[in-house]
């Protein structure tokens, strides 16, 4: 699938038929409230949906109290969107009809297309061909429809559309599962986060994930876009809508399944879309900033503290508990996840040595001890300490509220929150059979602090929070890159593997630093380039057809005079004769031999839904043993090469090891950039490319051998 | 700490009168129930113990009814308990008048001992005494004490005492967190799992930690065992107590704090326990099949999937599933914890292929798709499918229960874990406002079911459990060895590192392959060593004042003639008169040079708490750069030693790479076990040990070079 030209008829105009139609048919109308066809007529009426509802199906005249149509056509006003619920073999005429009637957007929640089989999938095309001729957009087929709460629009026939909303409606929804979206809507609802809108975008014959979450990222409710997603269809447009959600500092947080062989092996069944590999997702993730969950709770906690509208300044957090046990347990998952809970100095420091009885920790976690009981104010003073602390940015706050120092705790709290900008997060509970405290915690929730019941959760969403904070800090835009001319590579003319020779001359091209090297015709002229290059050189046979010049006798090494390489170039020659016999000869390469340093690996290769992906890990055993390696995905900024350099556990080896200097870390980056540049120019013509070595050291990076491999015609 | 020696004292007789005592008094009773002196009393006689309750305090005749004594020597009666709960000062004459009395077992709930400072330690040291004379038994101080729910012994002033008990009574718990271990008891409660036993251990003056766990194993109703540890004071006593609950088969599931840098300063500062290294204590409970967990929610689903009796054959997971991404999220969930989700074969694949319709997974996660809302006897169709395939030893059951479908799916599920002996794991949550549903999962329950409300935490527990029967089977006692003398090692005489060549004696003295190697005094003789060994050989000089004997100029390798070993002896000899002209020389070891094969470190330290600890990793870069390294506590038997080689991320370096074949690990085994006897019958005379390195091929391991130094006497 090709992926760089997403679909421009995806504009905000077309969509916003779906999610704020000012009138909406339902083909297939059922009186049954249970049927799909029933039950979005009966929860746009209750829900208090503004346009105009018209019921369609030749059986009936009337359905709960509106007038039905027999047709689409017969409708007397303009229908903006269509849901339609007839059986599959019906769905394609209903489509043609509905662009006979002008409508812009159908949802159809129809089965039985392409996720049966080729049958399904011919009915799916001939639906879409239906729907193009009139520049009719589809959500579906195959799904449990959409539902926009602001608006009242409640195109779903899920139980969903049946359960009281939560305000604020912070979070918006695309889910590849139905079924499994729509019990995280449940749970999600039931936990106090509210929902701004939610699609099931089934099979995607259409519209597709990513033009729903871009489609999100403009609408105003919408202040965090969840997901739940088996494959991206268009990796390109996924990429914009994260870039775009990024400048925007709206936060993705995509459950992605398919991390392991088994779920791969049923993600792919499931919907029947192309899974990338995981390895590769996870790289994109980290790249874009999406924020890729694990679990519901994940999803609610990061909302729960996102909606207060703090940020973090940096990673470190103070946490303040009742419990020293619960504070030493928030404390090791906020290390643990990457985020600092430093010591506590100064000012600060003194404070809390002055409030909190000798035997208490001062430090970080604090421990307000059984103190806290007998003084209901002590939280209060330590959180106004922690207030005026510049060097902590997050506080979380871990105080069981008693029914006898709720009030005075309650208010500290509040007061606390007020006087300062950090990010603040509150974990507590409702202990057993307590009347007083739900609506102490309820006032505290009002004053817009996040609480959460549970400390790991609030170590994860601060983690989570603070990460994203920091990507979207990285993200501002850089002053506009003049752009170079694309450097022309003639040697990119065919197809299949170039000569390391012929790479090599690509990557110089590109201002990619290469050994000191030439092509030799003949023996004489192997001796002259060697004595212009400098003892000790290498020879290396250069033919395309030759993909492992060693096996062919085709290299030797740390020559070191006239009178050897005279030697090598001939012993080469005759080998490659026995070995290879009518293999295409480029020549011999006559290469200096690079000095010592660390042997790295630069690599791409194409995914399927991403195009081309950029690998860098350390040489040889690493590698192999341990698969200790990078990814991100073309076209990489200058935070993208230093965090893939970064992100290594082999990257201690690049800071100098055993006495060695570290290497250098800007001339790795460029040489990435520049790849990452390369393979972008020439997508179209490069499938695959191994810088393998690169030899990295204090005085910078050289290329030692290189492999491109063109894409076929 | 000497960890060696559990005290004697700690058997079954003592404890047993914290658990079941016949009488209990409570000194500085109170008729206040809210103060630390009331509420025991109150919730005694609330839950029905059985025994005599007697309130002790001099300003009172009676107290809730109960007649009040002056002091416990007042007594009538035997009294087997007292509970203490009078001013820090006042404690050990209490303690003193529980001993003329004869009291057996004190809980001592006051704080301002140990934890405060100095002047607190000597007071607990004084109650200790006053106890130690008369044979009392202290719980705590500080503490929250304990309560016995089967005996409605509740000598506790925690809010616990006040809460419901909820049966079956399978977990008993330990921690060394009052406050925090009461949070859990309340959140446990509340999700249904029942408690045998609560014990906050407070300051640990006499009973500790390990001496609880070790009690509950005896008790019958605890099924399980649970922990918060912040440190443990005696090692060998926990890993007694561990080891005898894999021989019982009652799981631990401890959570330890202090993995962090900030949570381990904390920790520390919380107990003044002595904090261990984090990563000792992970292979210790790797080691021990302890559990370690980190949420509350990982214990009690581990307990609701434990209680049912059911043990996993092996790790092989069916996941059947209404929802096909919840399935895939929960398959992947179980690989990435270590279990197998294979796809299904033979029989089981053809029932199901023809039970689900053709666009439906009939592989594994199983998706039933929406069909299962039409044929409400499809799930059950599909268990009987797989109760019959011997190939799964775990089915997890994520089935959304519909008003409609409930009477159905309950019965079939009922009627397939009745006609297995798989673990079974139902995945359910009460949807939005269904009355119906709640009472069909409590029938599911009552059938004996485990049902949780997620399917990552039935992942996770299915992957604790199958861990968990793993090494409970490998713990089946071996037939008894045949105890060899121990060896006898005279070079381990003094204090300080020994030479190399000393190390390697006691090595070898232990079986351990060396280097054929000898000493020589003089040039001559290191040329016939060089001779008879053969050559090349390596020179080093050997004084146990020069540690680096590289950096002296005291090594010289790949000496491959009788001149070449003439000439390295003299530049030794004057390198190191200049380097070190003070230092003691042994000689200069004349050694074989290692053939190729892979260089590999066992190591052994010194834990504070465990004692001699090993760890094995690969050499060099893998160690310095990525920490790759396990560690087991010695002694280690044979499974622990095997564990230890495959646990590294470097593993498949032994497994043979670019063309190499694998290494003899049962050799690498040999040496390690043979280290840790030697760890073990020398572990007051062995400071620390490093073979570094050993060279292991497919041809065996052989010392290269080793460092021991000894305890200081």
């Amino acid at each position: 699938m090709e992926t760089t030209n997403p679909t421009p008829a995806v504009a905000g105009n077309n969509m916003a038929f779906f999610f704020n139609p000012a009138s909406i048919a339902v083909i297939g109308a059922s009186a049954n409230p249970a049927k799909p066809g029933g039950r979005p007529l009966l929860a746009l009426s209750k829900r208090g949906y503004a346009g105009r509802i018209y019921p369609v199906n030749p059986r009936h005249r009337e359905i709960a109290g509106l007038q039905c149509y027999p047709a689409v056509t017969d409708i007397p006003g303009e229908v903006d969107m269509a849901i339609i619920a007839v059986p599959a073999a019906m769905v394609p005429e209903a489509v043609a009809r509905c662009g006979e009637k002008g409508v812009k957007a159908a949802v159809v929640f129809t089965s039985g297309f392409a996720e049966v089989g080729p049958q399904g999938a011919a009915l799916q095309r001939e639906m879409l061909d239906r729907a193009r001729e009139k520049g009719i957009r589809i959500l579906g087929p195959n799904c449990l429809g959409l539902v926009n709460l602001g608006k009242a629009v409640m195109a779903s026939f899920a139980g969903i559309v049946d359960v009281e909303p939560v305000t604020p409606r912070t979070l918006g929804f695309v889910t590849q599962s139905g079924v499994f979206g729509a019990t995280i809507y449940l749970q999600a609802t039931e936990k106090g986060v509210g929902f701004s809108s939610f699609v099931s975008v089934g099979n995607e014959a259409d519209l597709e994930f990513a033009d729903f979450v871009s489609y999100l990222l403009d609408d105003d409710e919408t202040g965090v876009i969840g997901g739940y997603l088996e494959g991206a269809r268009d990796g390109a447009k996924l990429r914009a809508a994260a870039e775009r959600a990024l400048r925007l500092s709206k936060p993705l947080l995509i459950m992605k399944v398919g991390r392991t062989r088994a779920g791969s092996r049923a993600a792919s069944s499931h919907t029947g879309s192309l899974a990338g590999d995981d390895q590769v997702y996870d790289a994109f993730f980290r790249q874009m900033g999406i924020i890729r969950i694990e679990s519901l709770n994940e999803l609610t906690s990061f909302v729960t503290v996102f909606r207060s509208g703090r940020r973090p300044a940096g990673k470190n957090v103070a946490v303040l508990s009742g419990s020293g046990g619960a504070g030493v347990v928030i404390a090791d998952k906020c290390e643990s996840l990457g985020l600092n809970v430093p010591e506590l100095q100064g000012k600060t420091r003194r404070l809390l040595e002055e409030y909190l009885p000798a035997f208490a920790s001062p430090r970080n976690p604090v421990d307000l001890t059984a103190q806290a009981e007998t003084d209901p104010r002590l939280a209060g003073k330590c959180l106004a300490a922690l207030a005026a602390d510049d060097n902590i940015h997050t506080v979380i706050v871990n105080v069981f509220l008693t029914d006898d120092a709720a009030p005075a705790v309650t208010r500290d709290i509040i007061d606390f929150y007020r006087s300062t900008d950090k990010v603040v997060v509150m974990v507590s509970w409702v202990a057993y059979g307590s009347k007083v405290v739900p609506s102490y915690l309820a006032l505290i929730r009002e004053a817009g602090i996040p609480v959460l019941p549970d400390g790991l959760e609030a170590a994860r969403a601060v983690a989570a929070l603070t990460w994203y904070q920091e990507k979207v800090v990285k993200a501002k835009p850089a002053p506009p890159e003049t752009v170079a001319a694309v450097p022309a590579v003639p040697e990119l003319a065919g197809s299949g593997p170039l000569t390391e020779y012929q790479a090599k001359r690509i990557l110089a091209a590109y201002g990619i630093p290469v050994t000191r090297e030439g092509l030799a015709a003949c023996a004489d002229e192997a001796v002259e380039l060697a004595r212009r290059i400098g003892y000790p050189v290498a020879l290396k046979v250069q033919s395309p057809g030759i993909a492992h010049k060693t096996d062919a006798g085709g290299v030797r090494l740390n020559l070191s005079g006239d009178e050897q390489v005279r030697q090598a170039y001939d012993e080469i020659m005759d080998n490659v004769a026995r070995h290879a016999p009518d293999a295409d000869i480029h020549g011999v390469l006559v290469q200096e031999m690079a000095a010592g340093g660390v042997e790295v690996i630069v690599g791409m290769t194409r995914d399927p839904v991403f195009g081309p992906v950029l690998m860098f890990g350390l040489g040889g055993i690493f590698v192999e043993a341990l698969g200790d390696v990078s990814f991100r995905i073309a076209p990489l900024s200058r935070p993208d090469a230093e965090e893939m350099v970064r992100e290594i556990k082999g990257y201690r080896v690049l800071q100098g090891m055993r006495g060695r200097p570290p290497v250098d870390v800007e001339a790795l980056m460029d040489v990435i950039l520049k790849v990452s540049r390369l393979v972008t120019d020439y997508a179209d013509r490069i499938a695959e490319l191994d810088i393998n070595p690169l030899v990295v050291s204090s005085r910078g990076a050289v290329v030692v051998d290189a492999l491109v491999v063109q894409r076929d015609e």
